[in-house]
């Protein structure tokens, strides 16, 4: 049986919906079969329809209802009331396996606000949806993966919230990830806050205040793990193939490198999630939309490795 | 008049040494008369010796005195005042204008230690030796030049060093920086703290509340500078041409892409002394030295780069 890609045409007012059915169709050939979650308005859009037919593979499954003539190119409430509705039926298909993983095309957190949701990105709507317990951001490029520990919060706040139970949860979810990725043997390094990983405590002591323990007894219970390593070393070596994935600690510390080497192919990967769930690290780019200028180039990476991941 | 390259071999116990000599005679074809910087027990060692004789555009000016057999491969206290001495001859031939730029090999923060030295690396010594107001550290790379407006700070304490004094002194650099280099029209952008830069406050406020106004006043001031910019896409901004300088606000923010993009062969500059002065970006590996294993890759980047810059 062919591989079922479960795929959210994202916020419709931006690009997601023109570079999901560019993306489906230059994939047509893959031994897929594709669900399309998104409102019939979209579907039946003119500009939509003008890239060409579906190919057969194509299943596209309505979810919720928009004005014929719904707003583009700007957050709008409808619309995130539509992302909502087309988040809550993917997550019931991935979650009763009538797909084999989801890839979700970019939302605006303005339209989700607009709309009165209490979400502010997929990650935390597809956690609550699916009941998980704790969900981390991972992101995949040939170069590099990384998982992040904290995500959207003020550089001043991320000590306190290196928590035993949250580095602990991040190393498994690094774990998971390599079985994700299928790697057999991995080497996961975590990367420390302070300069030289601390300098032996002479530029901050997080490293053995707070990061050596919970590693400590993660190695022990047999996470190949090992850290804290000094952070302006360890993505490079990573690069250099020394370690399959860095636990990066904040935001810009896993990201600054990420988007240096994968600009516009880096993938987002969920982990933690009982589902395979994707997405182009990108955003609904409103300023281009339904003009033809949006590149598919990210979704298809995000596609692409959604088909190769190993549900862990 | 041919350019005079000044070059301290630093820690005579180090990889310095070799990779000095090796750099001078791989680059003896270059209208430059080099001076040589140390003391003559590393000149006359059997193994500097016998990486062959020295080209005649070489001069070694001896510093200090250490015992003909010195220790080497590991810090010592002897070893770190002939450094504390040779860096103090080098920066008057450098005062005095008798060398155009200066060349640093690695030194040990542990020998300067044992040597009783309040020191901790280059930046610092020559600053006080050149009695220079403020030093910023810069590094640079084909692809990518960045300045740090704090380096060896614990990750908590950054925050409350961003004063605008110090910003408008790194931003007053990255211009010098941009001259140095030859940059007729320089763009600079400067990094944020927080993720996407704060994100309107939701993520942080030390952008609207400690940078913005420097930056503009520095910017009204008739500097090409802007900013705070999200930091994980500034940097592959520069990268792709859009800023030709990035200004890092934390250690690793800057060294992290750096490292990323030029392990080897990325030059760390000092940009507030009165003359011009470079270095490898990578330690004395005492490990290696005194073993032929070392490379000189590095230092040629520093050297080349030296040849090249403007004083500004």
């Amino acid at each position: 049986m062919s591989l079922r890609i479960g795929i959210t045409i994202g916020d419709p007012a931006g690009i997601g919906p023109e570079i999901v059915v560019r993306a489906v169709r230059q994939m047509a050939k893959l031994p897929v079969r594709w669900v399309i979650f998104g409102p019939e308005s979209v579907k039946n859009d003119p500009y939509i329809q003008s890239l060409g037919p579906f190919p057969d593979s194509v299943e596209w499954v309505v979810t919720g209802s928009i004005a014929e003539n719904y707003v583009k190119g700007k957050a709008d409430c409808d619309n995130g009331k539509a992302v909502e509705v087309m988040l809550k039926v993917a997550n019931e298909w991935a979650m009763s396996s009538k797909i084999d993983a989801l890839v979700t095309a970019p939302i605006s957190k303005t339209s989700l606000h607009l709309a009165g949701s209490r979400f502010t990105g997929h990650t935390t709507m597809l956690q609550s949806l699916s009941n998980s317990a704790h969900v981390s951001m991972a992101f995949y490029s040939p170069q590099l993966k990384t998982v992040l520990t904290t995500i959207h919060h003020p550089y001043i706040e991320v000590p306190s919230l290196l928590t035993p139970e949250r580095l602990k949860t991040t190393i498994r979810h690094a774990f998971l990830y390599a079985k994700m990725l299928r790697i057999a043997t991995p080497k996961i390094a975590i990367a420390g806050l302070n300069p030289h990983a601390g300098e032996d405590g002479l530029f901050g002591d997080e490293e053995s205040r707070l990061l050596a323990a919970p590693i400590a007894e993660m190695a022990n219970s047999g996470y190949p793990v090992i850290g804290p390593l000094s952070p302006d070393t360890v993505f490079r070596r990573a690069f250099d193939g020394e370690f399959d994935i860095v636990i990066a600690l904040y935001h810009d510390q896993g990201l600054i490198p990420i988007k240096l080497l994968a600009f516009d192919s880096s993938v987002n990967v969920s982990v933690g999630l009982p589902y395979i769930r994707v997405s182009p690290d990108h955003g609904t780019a409103f300023d281009i939309a339904y003009q033809g200028k949006a590149s598919e180039n990210s979704l298809m990476a995000a596609i692409q490795l959604a088909t190769t991941l190993h549900a862990a």
